[in-house]
């Protein structure tokens, strides 16, 4: 009988599916713990939704409109139902909240953070699953709710580490557009998403060009014709009154100040007098404001009426969150990021289950693209590691002395191991190495009888070569020097403390 | 055209997934928390893996031999290759290493967290999702990684808040009674398996009954009938004579001591002089027992040649970690529990991918149950929340004070939060009762013209209830009273202070 070969499967990944290195899973940790500090400072309580929910429980709660039909991983239970993989935090909210809703105490206050899978085409940086942080108020009717969600952004960008020039909330209502459409008396669903099209195009086009696609229509470089929406010019000039009311994206970018929003609110009011849903949206922003000022966060957001994204899903106001800190990639080129976090008022998630109108806001932020962008502008604290310190396992019969060395190295609060694997003292210093160790501990047969050890300091070279000035400081502190094994904890502490 | 009837799904979960509730997430976030801590400061790296991996990489490594044919959640890519979810996190991490072999720094020790899924028969206590934490090892031969990840165990359940009288981590070593068999002259799988089996009874049975199943067979109660190992009668006192030199378990469990390692290793030598591989056993354990000696965990371990579970699996030393303190359910009945968290040598894990042999060793906690069991215990420092604020919305039109006043308390390290729901007084009061919250504040138009605030104690109640002796002391404290609004903070503060 011929001997069967054995299979042996490729050692790979399924596409779009990453794996996450030690030190962007300690940003992303970092961050999320950071935004939870928050969250339960606030009294919003964790809550953890499983993997799965029943295909027709998810159904459709995504804001971003670009995507509509982007999939899900689904398959069939053994009874018979599909199950899916949530795509986002708040289908399974809806769920739970729809579940639950008789006992659930009002408002239902809860943060929740994992991952979330989108079986979608993946490409560079866009993967099939990611981590997702969310914050909701279900029950809550009023622009209290919506100031605090507001709020806890704010405090989310805080505890990431940015100052409130750093980065900027900007805030719109969707009642305010729809009350401006409504006054120009054909407020059918083709003009109206054309119009907000058009004004989504204010940050690339400019108001002459977004000023075309309100009226008749506008060419671009490459000739293509691009309808407008077929406002007239007192309508165009309506609508253009309206979305420069709040200052243009360039505009505070450059300067980081923020429109004060009772001056933006004062001006808008004469055009929202004839509609209803306009002026509450008006009342709304003035509480929150309010809310906002006693909060002492009046200098992170501001409201911005060119923001339409997500307003098609959004019942309410609706807020997005940019950084105006540009980080910039290992090679001084800026990494682009567009909104960080954003969030609204969505009246209509549990009513998908129950046919009751249940009022809800709440805002979400993926964690992997937020915690790049901090790493980069070299925000977070907690996010990167103690000192690691290598006690090389120079005599095979000594293990249990190195283990021992490792453990006073920890009490001190560092990270320390005694070399485990197999090699001579150049393969052990070639590990400290890679690990990116701090330092290296040597002790042989000579160290042992004469109670000292040897200490390698690994980063000496570098700190020499980053700050020069510092020279003749450096130039008395050898690379590698020995001290009495009683003050091998205190000689490393010592070298890290005159580093800073 | 008829109105079509609007589809409204029911709200609820798939069988075999939970929801996990406040109190619960946080005992098991203190849990990974204080065990990611253990790991980081002995210099492991945190690694994470995709929920997806392809249904030929994840094979089978499932340590629990009494389950083989448990399923995996599948499906099929849009390429037609067939993809899984995890089921645990020791497949992931065999095909990490061995996808990226040649650039790995090796040893290379990771610890990972996160969800695994199971596709079986859900039951009470049985889910189909639930969170395992690993720690490993790849590429370390020696017994020093063995002891490494034994003492791993302790500092994790020592994090947990247990001292090394609560809980026993129980070691032993494949080769050992591999050894013991290979003397018996007749090795064979079968025989094998069956003097396993046998052995992993005698908790249940006791060594007479271990001996019936070691030698004809043994006849229970309902009559039915287990054939035996068929060992004849010296060869039966072998074996016996072999798991009888640790202590069994009803012995340890009484009393909490663990046999010294060095009086079992001694007692084994003469039985195991024939066998290499129990030789080789021996001096390991002595190794082990030398370091975690070094350590000073030599109270937190013993040998245990009883151990049998995963012997199939691991290829050298094996071990388990079981609670000796007996948690209890709210109503006095124990909780049981088995092995809270396991592991052991496997070196075949790479091989599956690469025909390379790569030495290995890791163990692995399931989260919920530990975490479980800790919180029935009373233990995890950092599994409650500080305590809750809820500051009455008593006049809509006062919110943004309301708002400065739950930021001031969180200032002070509380959790404070406005009520931004609907509803009178009594609601509101109801809502922070439901809530477990320890103060009420409430501010209406009398205290915001006196500069006062009336503060709720919604404790004071169930204090009184707990300790009457203290009754004097209690009578003195109004559950209602009232502040100058500028003492509010501080008066909550001194309240909370007196409880201790």
């Amino acid at each position: 009988m011929a001997k069967e070969k054995t299979f042996r499967p490729k050692a790979r990944r399924p596409r779009g599916f990453e794996d996450r290195a030690a030190h962007v899973i300690r940003a992303e940790r970092a961050l999320v713990s950071a935004a939870s500090a928050v969250y339960e400072r606030w009294g919003f309580e964790p809550l953890e939704t499983p993997a799965f929910e029943y295909a027709d429980a998810l159904g459709k709660f995504l804001p971003d409109e670009d995507r509509p039909n982007e999939g899900v991983f689904a398959m069939q239970d053994d009874d018979g139902q599909w199950m899916a993989l949530r795509y986002d935090l708040t289908a399974p909210l809806a769920r739970f909240a729809a579940e639950g809703f008789q006992d659930l105490v009002k408002p239902y206050r809860r943060y929740q953070f994992g991952e979330v899978w989108r079986n979608e085409k993946p490409g560079p940086g866009r993967f099939r699953q990611f981590v997702q942080c969310d914050a909701d108020n279900v029950g809550a009717s009023g622009p209290a709710a919506d100031a605090e969600m507001i709020a806890l952004a704010a405090e989310v960008m805080r505890a990431a580490g940015l100052n409130d020039s750093e980065f900027v909330i900007r805030v719109n209502d969707r009642r305010l557009l729809d009350g401006v459409l409504e006054s120009l008396g054909s407020a059918d669903d083709t003009r109206r998403m054309r119009v907000l099209r058009a004004i989504d195009k204010l940050d690339r086009l400019g108001m002459e060009g977004v000023e075309l696609l309100l009226g008749k229509g506008r060419k671009d470089e490459s000739g293509d014709f691009t309808e407008g929406a077929g406002l007239d010019e007192a309508q165009r000039r309506l609508v253009l009154n309206f979305i420069s009311h709040s200052k243009n994206v360039a505009q505070w970018e450059m300067d980081s100040t923020k429109e004060p929003a009772d001056a933006v609110l004062n001006g808008l009011k004469p055009l929202l007098s004839g509609s209803r849903g306009g002026s509450a949206a008006l009342a709304d922003l003035e509480a929150i404001a309010d809310i906002l000022g006693a909060l002492e966060i009046s200098g992170a957001w501001m409201i911005d009426t060119t923001v339409v994204r997500g307003l098609g899903y959004y019942t309410g106001p609706v807020f997005e969150t940019e950084l105006l800190a540009t980080p910039t990639y290992a090679d001084g080129s800026p990494m682009q990021f567009g909104s960080v976090a954003s969030g609204g008022r969505y009246d209509d998630l549990v009513a998908r289950f129950t046919g009751q109108q249940v009022p809800a806001t709440g805002f979400s932020f993926g964690v992997s693209r937020f915690a790049a962008a901090l790493s980069a502008l070299g925000r977070l604290e907690g996010a990167d590691a103690a000192p690691l310190v290598i006690v090389v396992a120079a005599d095979k019969a000594r293990m249990a002395d190195y283990f021992a060395m490792a453990a006073e190295l920890r009490a001190a609060g560092l990270r320390a191991e005694a070399f485990t694997g197999n090699g001579n003292m150049g393969k052990q210093l070639k590990y400290a190495d890679r690990r990116d160790a701090a330092f290296a501990v040597i002790c042989g047969e000579e160290e042992f009888a004469s109670g000292t050890a040897q200490i390698k300091d690994l980063k000496l070279g570098a700190e020499l070569a980053e700050s020069i000035t510092d020279r003749d400081e450096w130039k008395e502190q050898k690379q590698q020097f020995s001290v009495p094994r009683s003050e091998l904890v205190s000689a490393i502490l010592t070298r890290l403390s005159a580093r800073g």
